[in-house]
């Protein structure tokens, strides 16, 4: 921890709450105290997210030759989560400490040597006191030094607590992070209770009962997709004939997706309910290394293109022992958000892995025939192959908070004491509004003439917003705040000379310009990238 | 059912048949079997549900001063559930037919008097045997005439089976459409488990071990959304407070919900995964009735506006036994589908039912102050009220499905049997692709002329599409299937003179342009509207 953490989360702190203040982030259900991990995004928010994904889009699928789209449904087919690995690996074991009672992974918890001493240290004498109280009843002895309890040693399983380092913990159970719900208009409660009174009956011990239930369950469930990635290679032979596409070509998708995090943390950044702009670039194999390398500059290239700057972004390269099994190269893109750096998209080089597993598991061959390639087993002409692929993988969610960190940014008064302001400095082509038309006064016919300049952005296609609440330092304040680019404002000149103030949000420099220029200079502002 | 309706079947199997052959909808998990009534947008379906979706965004948020934004999580906490009465509400009671099978809603099935004789009608004399046989081991003696089987009474419930005309059925069995999971790292199978061995140990009856089992899984239960529009409701302050908004102002929302639809038809029609695009419009108390009207025609003019016919659309007025008890007023948007008229959008007057509701079961008063107003019981300055709702609520994945169904036609033969083709009608705006850019032959430079032209479309934002694989007639045909309005073609010509060939979708004119006009062209054709 850096001696700016406390600066950092203040900084964290005022994002959150301005979040809040102007309509980007809600917490879900807020007057029903909540829904944990799950945010809504409001007006703004909502506009904010759209044209970071919309840019993704634009620049994976529509400026692109060798990209397609698509969209597919968020419920799959339970065996493709089989053949993914998903329905195996994304189970991870929960221990609970009987001490403090922090629920954590075990697979990530502090190492410890089994049989050494293991001292659990607690917040203060009377946390430490009770604690003692609970574990005798537990039939554990310790004794008490200060806010510390020793005496403990660590079990055969090597680990210890990550917050109190008690050895004293329950065991270990699965918890699988994918959402399992059911389709069909088949009740499978019902099912599960006869299924399990049956089993009972024949005295099935626990590990039997719960299997009969779990084969109850299983012939309803479906799971909510924990990534969008494995619907391209599940589509790939679809798309491919259906394109008629030739290699390398790339299956672009963004949308929700949902994993069941034991920890949710750092506001939007990690949530249950989060979603992701993922691509995935099918390539000949033994291209597979060049074309990381391409991925990984082109997607830093990206991040950069909508605003972030570059001091806050960094490649960091996968050592060997984070690679998964099959994977020949992988980058992470960082953001160096308050909290420090941390995960935007993934770049992995995944070879054939992904297809080999659905056409073992499906019996369909996700298999690509050149015609004119020389197959190199045979010498012959013609050449059936499983592609390699790239997957650039990217968070739209903690892009969104990426940007927003990214363009937070507050001025300091002047020595006079006056002019501090809250600015987001948004690229104009993610700002929520692109420009506010305000007329200076609500009256003398300048909310007729301003409501007619804000009719030509729309006719342009171009978010304005009318408003005329409030003096119009106040209204500049507020566009400052949700990062509206530029401010129009009808004034008593306009009515003479038919000319506007233009307002640029981060220098707050004001120039007169024709109503009739105001579509095009804010046009130009958004085409230059 | 009408004489037209092979045809009509036969038509809506060419769309769907389309649909696969050009990448716009897949079955999901195909490779798997697929997975009931889920559906994967392929590369146009993809680019045609984001463009419909794109412009009722516009229509309805970005050319409007009175209506924002919103988008919700997907899962939302229960109590927004019970209170909105989708809890209570979305349960159906569903019932099997002995004789044939049929599993249907008991509210929605055949009334009869009870008592009354119920013909059972089979298909034929060798399924009449055989349910004959069944129905003895059941303990029911019916006798049989041909393919009828007679002597059955209908139940004291009053109805019988909407397939055979039994009346010998299962009991009514509760099941709730929306489809329920668990949020939160515990494994709720593990409680289940244990909550009910306690309960069968106690010799509770099945009433008794399912009331205990449902209550060990409400503590971490969550529902998908059945609709997208309690989000608007739940938020209304949020989005009122934050954006200043005043009376009337609408907030509007797209995105998926989920149904656990008992019956699933019509291809991407009903689905248990589906799209919605709904605004809530907020007035003051009396104001309903007329903004009621005002939006039911403009919903209908954006239906027109997107390119769907005069004549395949309607507006339906709900009769006074459809309406809910709450209601003053619905609509729907009817579009005639293959198989008839059918719901496109339901455009009702809620009155103050939904933000009541929520303000009764949060405890949080979801009222709008007035200042200006005068208070109508205590006559003085300052009306605090509950807003009454319009809500324009329209399917977008039906959107779809009714925009492929308007743009499919087939164009026969001319006298010399040529020129057969198939098209897709499709408004410019919603086309997946706008422009295809074609090479005439793959040398002679025409490609990098191409090439250059489909990079003048990516910068000015403009989805198009090189294309250099077959024969030139064989991709017009491709793109003519697609609904691409424009095709232009590179030729010999072009390289002398730098024009090029303007084909037409619809009408197959030819013009020759300067290479110069092709974007101007384009986005001139998307630009009206």
């Amino acid at each position: 921890m850096s001696s700016a953490t406390a600066a950092d989360s203040e900084r964290m702190q005022k994002i959150v709450s301005l979040c809040k203040r102007r309509g980007f982030v809600f917490q879900s259900s807020e007057i029903y105290g909540g829904l944990r991990s799950a945010y809504d995004y409001g007006p703004m928010g909502a506009e904010l997210k759209r044209n970071l994904m919309n840019e993704w889009w634009r620049s994976m699928v529509h400026s692109r030759e060798d990209v397609v789209g698509l969209d597919a449904s968020i419920m799959m087919h339970p065996r493709v989560w089989q053949a993914s690995g998903h329905l195996a690996n994304f189970a991870d074991p929960l221990v609970d400490c009987k001490v403090c009672g922090e629920r954590f992974r075990a697979d990530k918890a502090p190492r410890a040597e089994p049989g050494a001493d293991a001292p659990i240290e607690l917040a203060d004498k009377g946390r430490a006191k009770a604690a003692i109280e609970r574990l005798e009843k537990l039939g554990h002895a310790v004794e008490r030094q200060g806010k510390t309890l020793v005496g403990a040693k660590v079990e055969a399983r090597g680990y210890v607590c990550p917050n109190c380092g008690s050895p004293l913990l329950s065991e270990e159970r699965q918890f699988n992070l994918m959402f399992r719900t059911s389709l069909g208009p088949v009740d499978p409660v019902g099912d599960v209770i006869s299924t399990m009174r049956e089993a009972i009956a024949e005295g099935k011990d626990d590990a039997g009962v719960r299997a009969v239930v779990e084969a109850a369950l299983s012939s309803s469930a479906v799971y909510l997709r924990p990534e969008t990635a494995q619907a391209m290679f599940v589509n790939f032979l679809n798309v491919q004939q259906t394109m008629g596409a030739k290699l390398p070509f790339g299956i672009a998708q963004m949308g929700k997706s949902f994993r069941n995090e034991v920890k949710v943390e750092h506001f939007i950044f990690r949530s249950c309910e989060f979603e992701q702009m993922e691509m995935e670039y099918f390539v000949r194999p033994g291209e597979g290394p060049r074309s990381l390398e391409y991925w990984k500059e082109e997607r830093m290239r990206w991040w950069r293109s909508i605003g972030l700057r570059d001091e806050n972004l960094r490649l960091r390269a996968h050592g060997p022992d984070e690679l998964a099994h099959y994977s020949d190269g992988c980058f992470d893109v960082e953001y160096q958000f308050p909290w420090g750096w941390d995960e935007l998209e993934g770049i992995a080089s995944r070879t054939d892995y992904d297809l080999n597993a659905h056409s073992e598991a499906s019996g369909k061959k996700l298999v690509y025939f050149d015609p004119e390639a020389e197959d190199p087993q045979t010498g012959k002409k013609g050449w059936r192959f499983l592609p390699h692929v790239i997957e650039p993988a990217a968070g739209a969610t903690r892009g969104v908070l990426a940007v927003l960190c990214d363009a937070y940014d507050e001025e300091p008064a002047d020595e006079e004491g006056k002019g501090a302001r809250t600015v987001l400095r948004l690229h104009p082509r993610l700002a929520p509004i692109k420009a506010a038309v305000l007329p200076l006064v609500k009256k003398d016919g300048m909310p007729e003439v301003a409501r007619k300049i804000v009719e030509r952005f729309f006719s342009a296609g171009i978010n304005a917003k009318y408003d005329e609440q409030h003096a119009i330092g106040r209204r500049y304040a507020r566009h400052d705040e949700i990062g509206t680019p530029y401010a129009i404002t009808v004034d008593t000149q306009t009515l003479e000379d038919s000319t506007v103030t233009l307002r640029q949000r981060d220098s707050r420099e004001q120039q007169r310009i024709g109503v009739e220029e105001a579509v095009a200079v804010v046009r130009a502002a958004l085409a230059d990238a």
